[in-house]
């Protein structure tokens, strides 16, 4: 346990313990909400109807999490992430006034979950870790989602693993120990880095190493969640560098 | 159709038709038999027994379809192949006097999967593929033994689709379509890449596209099999480089 967010580095053997790094993606490494914005920004400003980008963008990500939950408990059948977006962008876009968009446009507005940026660490982070670790996301987002944004955005995964391979959603356990499966590795040889402290706790929960940095802005000006951990972590880091430096990479 | 190994390029419009390539692994991208020797040949060394290197290798390859369609029929549960080549290799060990090695050179040896090289046009091929289309294996190698292999030779993937996933072997046709599925392509999007007429000829049959490459020396001096294409495909090629070629990358 490092609470204190040292950059002193863990000892190369302790380091050694950990063969693969799982990446929580959206938020951890990407910047969903501004990319969001920037897209929901030039549709609605294609379709002449002023729009609250920011409001649009936290409404559509705060209707993820039940539409998720349709899936988790059985409502709805296997759905992917791209198509459960569609379903809340359907509805917000008869709210906002953007429904009289061609279909074309709003489905480009749905892939705007594709184009997301990255934080400025997390490429570097991410290049200097993947020196010593296998790097594999863990994302609700589905396969074709995460490759598309990681062509875009340079992100140098070695392999994407998704909720999608799994047919079953974070923090669902299925998602956690599948992916070690796929890697071939155990729990413990396997460390989650995550900005929420509900996805470390349940990977924590299944013997998973696990890292927490926080993005104090990833739900805007007046985030309230995920602002420190909530849990005895393996590692607290302030940034995808830091970790590279905790991790001594 | 082009069956002359063209490199003439097909033209924009009908290389855009495809969006993403899968690639069978072994003998397609990397040269297995190289590299099995290789390491048989330091096992043996390190044993103090004079093996056949390139007779264990065309027997570890050789024993790899039955122990497969074990799987394929239902006679083993779900196995991965890191697991059917430990069956395999147990077997041959004691056949070629390797069976004395301590459990660490065995495991070591099982992973010489992991560390085959590619060959020449393999990496370049697939470096200019990659700036149009997305790239992904659709190998019968597990996914941490393709991560692994990507990750020592630099093989540059969008993503690792494997077998595992869908806990069947190619060519059941849950591997190509599932793949098409992950990558939220319709097959015709698709193109397989493959030195085998058996794997194209199965992904045809599902509405993929297909390129077939000779590789003349897969098997050793003496092949006789795949050294020509036998079905109708999208794109005949010399090479990965003649391919880039004709996809106009």
């Amino acid at each position: 346990m490092n609470d204190e967010g040292s950059s002193a580095g863990i000892a190369p053997p302790e380091a050694q313990k950990y063969r693969a790094l799982l990446f929580d993606v959206f938020g951890t490494v990407v910047d969903w909400r501004s990319g969001v914005i920037r897209d929901v920004t030039a549709a609605a400003a294609r379709a002449g109807v002023p729009v609250d980008a920011a409001r649009f963008a936290d409404r559509w990500r705060a209707g993820y999490r039940p539409a998720m939950d349709l899936v988790r408990c059985g409502e709805l059948p296997w759905t992917k992430l791209d198509d459960l977006h569609r379903r809340v962008l359907d509805e917000l876009a008869a709210e906002f006034g953007l429904d009289g968009l061609p279909a074309t446009d709003l489905d480009w507005l749905n892939t705007s979950w594709h184009r997301l940026d990255p934080w400025p660490d997390s490429v570097p982070g991410l290049t200097r870790l993947r020196s010593r670790f296998v790097l594999a996301t863990m994302s609700n987002g589905n396969v074709a989602l995460l490759v598309h944004m990681a062509r875009r955005a340079g992100l140098p995964w070695d392999v994407i693993l998704s909720a999608e391979l799994f047919r079953r959603y974070k923090p669902d356990p299925e998602t956690y120990l599948g992916a070690c499966e796929l890697l071939s590795l155990e729990p413990a040889q396997v460390m989650l880095v995550a900005a929420h402290n509900g996805d470390l706790t349940a990977a924590a929960g299944l013997g998973l190493a696990t890292a927490f940095l926080p993005r104090p802005t990833e739900y805007g000006p007046a985030q309230r969640k995920d602002l420190a951990p909530a849990g005895d972590y393996t590692i607290v880091a302030t940034d995808l560098t830091d970790l590279a430096t905790q991790l001594s990479t």
